[in-house]
């Protein structure tokens, strides 16, 4: 396929590369359309819609802070598992951007509505419902704090409902995913397939997260698109299940956006047949599918993480409840003593003993054995005795680190996923305006 | 005074600032020595020995982490409150040395206490009481899960304890303080006085804390004597109340050793009246020192961390409790996003909002103002109409940055005291060993 470069606004991505992603397949049911409202000033991409032209059940996570986006409140306010649309913008979070910034939302809503009503109305397939309010959902990323330009984007929403195309080949996923980017270095994109019972059904998703600009933080946005015909309450059912272990398995700094979103749509395409139970095997392929592809989009935002040079798990096994395996791993994995030493290639395993000592968990110490990678490097409290630290030096040069820390103590594990923590995450993060 | 800079052996401590510090006065009943047994290779001071020789109350306050050093266990475990010495060593934290470890630990203090009961027993004051080993007190500091250098430390024990002098001038403080350091570029000193009755009490206290070297962790030591005359538990009620909001109000990169300790020793050299109940009003003179001095070392270690480049206080208050503030002023401390953005000269308030966000106490966003030094930058969930950039970001340049976030829902406040994220910091922590 030829791609047209100019109409791949955002900069940031490298055309070159786009031979390294998975291709992603149409969902049928869904349209999308990217374009650009020049928010960030160089015409690159930052508005994107997906539309469901006869609806599509959904479910969604949010972020647990308590510092939220107006965006967030609207789609926690909606109480709704059937929606039409879903409209993206970057470069504002409209996050702390106050009444001024909900009303914003609300007019931008009044303004969707209205133009996809229209196109509805106008649509040869006859589908001429009228789109409320409530059928609509957003998603914002990008700096706090500062006045959300609702007018800038009403004014460009006729352009981004017309452009709206069933279409979806290659380029289309890649410019969706590039427009929702903010200082991402590459768009992350994910494709599964599996059947619910005789019928193939595609997953198609899309993320953001963990660049950054001024005055900005790592947001992670996820969207999740289906043809299978499966109701909203167990769709969020599996969804919760399946972030705890993928999305919420991964840290680059630590920090919680105020505007971070997992959201899965579902247009019922592939006319599966219907499910009474979220227990019904048929849903056993789909799941992990879902897993698959959610674990997928995970990593490539570790990787991508500000300033990543190494891609690091840190699997917690033997620990009494799942609780304490993912506390431990996130102590170690948020510990900036041991992510600078993975960033200097150094096997410092005594970070990872005091970043397990601070997790607050009740570990037995003398229990504990720690591997980097294949080396076991540490247990009954102390060095191993045939401890080489050429050949794990020369493994720490690796793009890809493993830790296992085994707790002896139970069953139970958890994996981690981050990146390492070097001077470009500095630079990102403290010299962007110099 | 004149110095004799061979006798100061720590090659870190630059001579000419040591007008800088503050001057310690002698603490009646105590002798302090500090010498080589050249665990770093280059000579430096590295084992410093504290001797009671009529004993003292004392009172200590450990790491809360669950993998601790042998020199912790073995002070945990004397459940004593009346000691002879305490020796210090650093380059190795004697923590995940295994049986070995502390077996070391064991033949060190047979050592110790042999020749201290030598010295005891010819002294000219007649005391010739035997010390035993529970009369001894340990910290250590520096690196984990390399074998302790026992046999190097007992061959000089003989000549630490011959080197103890009563006189403890400038100098000798001064050279102790170094001795305990690690990466530290400076050591900590502070001194206070107050009245116990109508006895003038003397404080000194010396700390270390936030350098590393590979394999290295900032340890925090702390320890603070006094001729006041006060029962070890009235100490350490005291002590944890000083600590909370001192050594515990600070942070330089949120990861907690295995071998933090803060000790209080008391040789009732002042000879004031009995104390027969912590509520005593002649305390609170001593207790407001003490707090001074905490303080004082405290953000003498948080000036001196890794990198840090400016001082930042964080000041919570209008939380609903003490423990709601010092989770929020923590959660921006601890924020790598806030810190690198403070590096930067940043005034990215939206950092600050993020943090409280995900801090996950029950803050109500549109109560919150957040205010950068003298500026209110935001309120009511949004920036300040008359927001001036300019002169934040000239308030920004200054060394020491002071935040207040005002949650506007409570009367309890807490500050934290935290240093910003540089790449010196990397440098430190990655690149050690290039």
């Amino acid at each position: 396929m030829t791609l047209n470069i100019k109409n791949l606004l955002n900069p940031k991505i490298k055309l070159s590369k786009m031979g390294e992603f998975q291709e992603l397949q149409p969902i049928e049911g869904l349209q999308i359309s990217a374009i650009s409202a020049d928010l960030y000033g160089d015409g690159r991409d930052d508005l994107t819609l997906f539309y469901f032209n006869e609806g599509a059940n959904f479910a969604a996570v949010y972020t647990t802070s308590k510092v939220t986006s107006a965006s967030i409140n609207w789609n926690l306010n909606l109480k709704r598992h059937f929606i039409k649309a879903l409209m993206v913008n970057t470069k504002n979070a409209n996050t702390f951007t106050g009444i001024k910034g909900a009303q914003g939302l609300k007019e931008i809503a009044q303004s969707l509505a209205k133009n996809l009503t229209l196109k509805a109305s106008q649509s040869k397939e006859g589908v001429s419902e009228v789109v409320k309010l409530k059928d609509l959902l957003f998603a914002s990323t990008g700096v706090i704090g500062e006045d959300f330009p609702s007018t800038k984007i009403i004014n460009r929403i006729p352009e981004l409902v017309k452009r709206l195309r069933t279409e979806q080949n290659k380029y289309v996923w890649f410019k969706a995913a590039s427009a929702i980017m903010t200082t991402d270095t590459r768009p992350k994109v994910a494709y599964e397939e599996c059947k619910i019972g005789n019928k193939l059904i595609k997953i198609s998703g899309i993320a953001k997260g963990s660049g950054m600009i001024y005055p900005n933080m790592a947001t992670m946005l996820a969207f999740i698109f289906t043809d299978a015909n499966i109701p909203s309450v167990f769709l969020k059912a599996i969804l919760k299940k399946v972030v705890s272990t993928t999305f919420n398995s991964i840290t680059v700094d630590g920090d919680t956006s105020t505007n971070d979103m997992v959201g899965i749509f579902a247009t019922g395409k592939a006319k599966n047949s219907k499910i009474y139970n979220v227990l019904d095997p048929k849903l056993q392929d789909f799941e992990k599918a879902l897993h698959r592809l959610s674990l997928n989009l995970a990593k490539q935002i570790v990787v991508d993480g500000e300033g990543a040079k190494k891609f690091i798990s840190v699997n917690v096994i033997g620990a009494r409840s799942t609780r304490m395996a993912k506390n431990v791993g996130f102590s170690i994995a948020n510990s900036p003593l041991f992510k600078t030493a993975v960033a200097g290639e150094d096997p410092n395993w005594g970070r990872i003993a005091m970043a397990i000592g601070k997790s607050g968990e009740n570990v037995i110490q003398n229990k504990i054995q720690i591997k980097i990678g294949n080396y076991l490097v540490a247990e009954q409290s102390k060095m191993v005795k045939n401890y080489n630290e050429s050949d794990i030096k020369k493994y720490m040069k690796w793009d890809s680190i493993d830790i296992e820390v085994n707790l002896n103590i139970g069953n139970e594990s958890y994996t981690v996923y981050t990146c390492d923590f070097t001077h470009d995450y500095i630079d990102i993060n403290a010299d962007y305006r110099n």
